[in-house]
């Protein structure tokens, strides 16, 4: 099988040729790029040297060359790929937001601010987070080639860690706080002064706080997974902040607990004054368990035993979300922290995911690296 | 005069020893050192040479030497130094938690496991957030030498971000949750894994999840600062994180507002699926407006203009505590955030701060650094 | 098959464990550690979670259980290891310094403070760089079991950059300059003041000026490499320093070059002040195709083509040394540049390159990773 | 007095407003920027709002405004500024290259690529070494307003670093090796791909190795100062390095020395395999001594204490170059390690040191900054 890459010499492009590199249902690859067309793609990732060898060529020969397409292009560039690839049969992963809003056009202008180019293209469409739709990939990529909205990355952190507790009816339907942690490869490979080894070295600051065009996707999947319980979907608030790593995003999600799921108050006390009681440790143990419970089958995520801390360092290099369980010192709001590697299970490695999943190959395949311990 | 510091050869007491040493009104440096006595300060801190040299002595010699005394010890420690202090009619600043919590031994001793030593001391020692108290610091050194409970740096930068906000009637009364995190100069100097660079190098992570010492000292500060206005203190949240920088802290805190401070809702439209409206961005500026008149006055205080995210690399090697302000997509809470540099204002500069109010001097001598570039 | 590792909670013990838990011949592992017996890996090294799971037993156990054994032990403290997996016929690959002088034990008294345990050992045991000198430990092990003296990490590093040019004869016979940069995980997994993030972070700086226990076995492959042509060794200056990243050496390598390798001199103009001529252009790139050649059939050695320089972060969480080659202006010196990962091919990968040797497998399982991007 | 500066809002420009803000001499700045004329400079570095605001007007009107002029652009752009002030009788301190080498325009030329505009004006310039040539730029400045020729930030620590080994006639005359790690302001405010954070973190790596820029300065350094002694210069051989650090240089300096300054040899033992000795030892300490007395008088040279290693660190935001003493193993290379902040001493610090020296000034006014902790 030969696997297509659009956009291949940005940083989402290039992970997803290390990872293709290694899948075993992947034969070749074909290798897309605007900007570096006549190139190589070891040329321009020195990494790859002796490794992999491609020659970059025009994406629409990527589209003919290959039996699945990905595109890692800028937002609104990549339909007529995808409607090419739909033409030809031929599955389209997009890690752009093109395909992550459905039909909810609206939505997508008002953040993007831009319409769909095919709109009618989402009826192919399918928004590829599997721990949330796994069996509705599985099912429209059973009827066909399908285009796949791969999630953003903030959005992978952020949702996973919700997940259960909207689906089970933890979260009392209060305002959901997201605060998030990325590392730089987050901004692509484009130089920018933000990104600027001396503006953002030694620093840490927030950015496009209750801007982030993030705050629709995260929002549209609260409420996809409270219709699971059948509950209406907290509001989200969403602060993005960039810190001096690489890799990783850390995302601490502050859910406010049903009172059945609180701990009992500590009645006489002066609230926020007191250490977490053993009454709050014993419900956070309890929904550690539920948790690990939710998520015992799936193969990249990871519920920590207790006493573990979620970290970027941990994820490193790996598509798993580490997820650690948390409350505040009072047992009435769940912490919950995750951990992914921005590269991997927040764009290149999910997208894998996803081709494994519409293409009926092991979910993991290509996928099974130990997170690297530095 | 002489200044004294206990506890000189660690992270917060060398930069009192590099700050007090620019400070006009300060002649000479008495150091004290419990596991380093005999040596000098120079020689534990090489950037000293040629600038600073100083032996470390005993403590007792320290009280014994100076008119004024710093201690930048363990909690729990220093209390029989502070009473040799006010004895012979000296000043007392500590940087440890002995004495934040006035008279309130039962939260010092249910988060710290220790009784007072001393508790009649209290009656003599005052919480040294200028911007919060400088009346109170400065009616109670009129009267006689004082004890100075010098903030924690955690609480200095999420209290100084709630201050106008809750005196001033904005917030709603809800819970207030407060994200931080730290560079790793705020761990000490003493060498920990969790400290050890490739621990914690390239990565960001939550530590102490509702448990830490932290949180009872920010909420008895709201609870002082609701008072000014006469509500009831809301409930707090807070969550450290370590982050690979040396120094700074960045707080990310998270304000509901009450309604009349609210913008007006987006009626007709899914809740967090539009972008910030012209209405919200009013709003928001009419509360970074009413941050700037409430601190027009402070020195060591920067409302910063629209456009200008708080960012430690901006007040590194600085007093400054910079704040901007912000708003949730919709208007509702209020996201205030603000940057630190843990070592100065949250720990060094503010003693030395207090040591100016306590003493009479101008409150900026010796604290007047601009920031550092890079 | 099994392998076993005694050390393996420390670094490069578990950057073994990280590699052999993917090599297609080893069924399981056997890990052994004084410290932390009774223990999991996985607890030690939570980044293992899900995919590693195993015991640290007691050192005796392992050699028991194994079928191979790496020892990832202090200096001085493997040598009954080493003859207990001997008498099991059992091949023992150490990663300390102990059987990396052969049978030269005054010189390694001399730098190390210590006396072999067990000299006689030293019959059995063999240098283990494979670029050096496979055939020697593929003759050694055809006889039985062996014991590797895994290379030190700075050695690897230089001992590659030279090694064409001193067994090729174009070295002058002058000294040889070895000026290093290594991560700080070259400092191992305890927490140490020099270590510390405030301490080393944003900072540079050498240690050990010469008086590094790398120079005797720098020194010591300089005579076997010059023995090849016939030439007596040059002397060598070796300079470590520490640099604030996580994982890599780089070694810039200042070899004099012979008269008839050297650039015509450019006569008439005055010596340093003019730019590289295209004759030390041309002798540049003649020595950089002699370097290729020399190297073409090496798994793990890439000479970079003209304009790409080494770095180490471009062999990152990979078994390779990249070399770039340069010369000074007027093209009289030869400047080997090379860069390694100090935990794979300068620790745990090239003790895994040397098992896969003696063993008899190819010599590239389990090492075939592509250098991480970021 | 007002002071000049052109080009402010690069680093080194804003390093400048920084450091002649605290300066007790200057009045008011008057700043030019082509790029962001019509701007200010706190809002171009938010760091300084609340300590320095300034208007960024045309370089023609910074000229006309001051008393004393800094110009910090590229080079070859600033010789017309130069021209105006001499002739408005107005010192100019130029911090790019095209006055560090006199009347030799074949050198500049040669490495620079371009001639000189006014090749006159080098009757008024002189190189701004302090430590090599103070008396030359007093005596020159005595005679009416001076064109500095301010020195390359590589040059600064690598000539420091042999001042006194090539005055005093302690080198042999063979080739000296300079290998020198440069933190990521070096590069400059604008970004690049090179200084792009995730290109560069966790990385180190040579660049222009042999053909950087400074080779020139440097040697013609070292044939002044070994003319001080009256002999013939050595050779040079300069590889600069990039790190991730944010400021700092460190130099590696390898000199090797005339028979009488070595160390006896190790007679009867293989040359490179043995620990250093007593001899070598003890004439590392003659050595030190030597640098010592010779930079006694020297406010802004540390010969550092035996034990203690020269570090970036260490020099953080201050105009010191800080020197540690030490030799090979053998006693026959002396090797010098100089740090320096890159910012400071290697830029703006040492033209402010070279105002003061013009001005009459005390050398250290504005310099007196202790180096940061952290």
């Amino acid at each position: 099988m030969i696997a297509g890459i659009i956009g291949a010499a940005g940083y989402a492009g290039a992970e997803l040729v290390r990872l293709l590199n290694g899948h075993k249902k992947v034969d070749a690859l074909s290798l897309g790029s605007v900007s570096l067309e006549g190139g190589q793609i070891e040329n321009v990732y020195p990494n790859f040297l002796g490794k992999i060898s491609c020659p970059l060529v025009k994406p629409e020969e990527v589209v003919k060359a290959s039996d699945v397409v990905f595109a890692a292009l800028p937002h609104g560039v990549g339909e007529d790929f995808a409607k090419a690839c739909l033409e030809k049969k031929v599955s389209f992963i997009d890690l752009s937001a093109d395909f992550r809003f459905d039909e909810d056009e609206e939505t997508f202008k008002a953040w993007y601010g831009k319409n769909y180019v095919h709109p009618e293209l989402r009826q192919h469409s399918v928004y590829g987070l599997p721990e949330l739709n796994r069996e509705q990939i599985r099912t429209f990529s059973a009827a066909g080639p399908v285009i796949i909205g791969n999630p953003g990355c903030y959005p992978t952190g952020a949702s996973l860690g919700m997940l259960p507790a909207l689906t089970m009816g933890l979260a009392s339907g209060e305002t959901i706080i997201v605060d998030s942690a990325s590392g730089i490869t987050g901004g692509g490979r484009e130089p920018q002064r933000s990104f600027h080894f001396p503006e953002c070295s030694d620093s840490i600051s927030p950015y496009k706080v209750g801007a982030h065009r993030h705050v629709p996707e995260i929002s549209r999947n609260m409420q996809k997974m409270s219709a699971i319980f059948g509950s209406k979907a907290p509001r989200l608030i969403f602060t993005p902040h960039l810190a001096p790593l690489n890799r990783g995003i850390l995302s601490t999600i502050y859910i406010p607990l049903k009172r059945e799921w609180q701990a009992p108050s500590q009645s006489g006390l002066f609230a926020a004054a007191r250490p977490p009681s053993k009454e709050t440790e014993g419900k956070t143990n309890e929904v550690r368990e539920l948790y690990a419970e939710y998520y015992k089958e799936e193969p990249f995520v990871r519920v920590l035993p207790q006493g573990v801390m979620a970290s970027t360092g941990r994820v490193r290099q790996s598509n798993y979300c580490d997820i650690s369980i948390n409350m505040d010192q009072e047992g009435s709001t769940l912490i919950v922290i995750t951990a992914i590697d921005n590269m991997v299970k927040g764009a290149a490695g999910q997208a894998v995911q996803n081709m494994n999943l519409i293409m009926g190959f092991d979910e993991t395949e290509g996928l099974d690296a130990v997170p690297a311990l530095f």
